[in-house]
């Protein structure tokens, strides 16, 4: 079984705990890292600059769509950020701890 | 086509702000996500720790030459991190923005 | 020679700078980088949040075994997050650089 770090940005903290609470416990995610950034971005032809949240979440990669298709039914923005980064190593328990947290019926 | 996320640190948030916006106006990425980071570090044989900003640019993996040229070229370190990670997955609308926001004539 | 970032996350500042030094001082990474997140995570059946601070090491790939038994050998959990995430692309004198400092007898 091949697992991912998945990377979604959010306006705030409230927005990023609220969603990545429903997730994780859809099973949809075992995990969620939240941080501060500052976020600098191209939008409709002008260089953006705003305070985000980012997000961290391990998940099976073959759930992957099913991840993205519940963060952008709850998330605010027309285009989140929703990209995935395959993990390439990981110790055997905390893999198998991901593996479980992700079971779904 | 192909996409990656380029993590590139600086000493400080004006370094990593005023680059960030250099590469982002000339298309070479579509955003980039600036946080806090403590590094510590081998260099010389002695072992440092310093308060740097790390920043995480969306990129067309197809670029990354000319993206860490660029970045290179007004970087004040010897040695700059610029390193890249292959994005595996991505929501369509989300990469589809970081191909329109990298077109360059 | 293949590059890759290991990510692990700890409870506080202090134990991620110990651990962090004492991998770095043996040669199994180059350097890590240190940043605060607050973790939302499963375990057994309720779901937690936790301020915490994670790590990502620049190491070389085929190091990553050695690195993660001297992590876990190091650290206060049961289960510690430790993954990885192959490097992609990087500048020459950067990848360089992880190489040099990861040369061990």
């Amino acid at each position: 079984m091949n697992f991912s770090s998945a990377l979604v940005t959010f306006p705030d903290k409230e927005w990023a705990k609220s969603i990545a609470e429903e997730i994780i416990k859809k099973k949809l995610a075992a995990c969620a890292d939240l941080f501060s950034i500052e976020s600098i971005y191209r939008w409709k032809g002008n260089i953006n600059n705003e305070n985000e949240v980012g997000a961290v979440f391990k998940i099976r990669s073959e759930d992957f769509e099913e991840f993205s298709e519940c963060v952008r039914s709850l998330h605010p923005y027309e285009v989140p950020c929703i990209v995935s980064y395959e993990i390439s190593n990981g110790t055997d328990d905390y893999l198998d701890w991901i593996r479980e947290s992700t079971i779904r019926d």
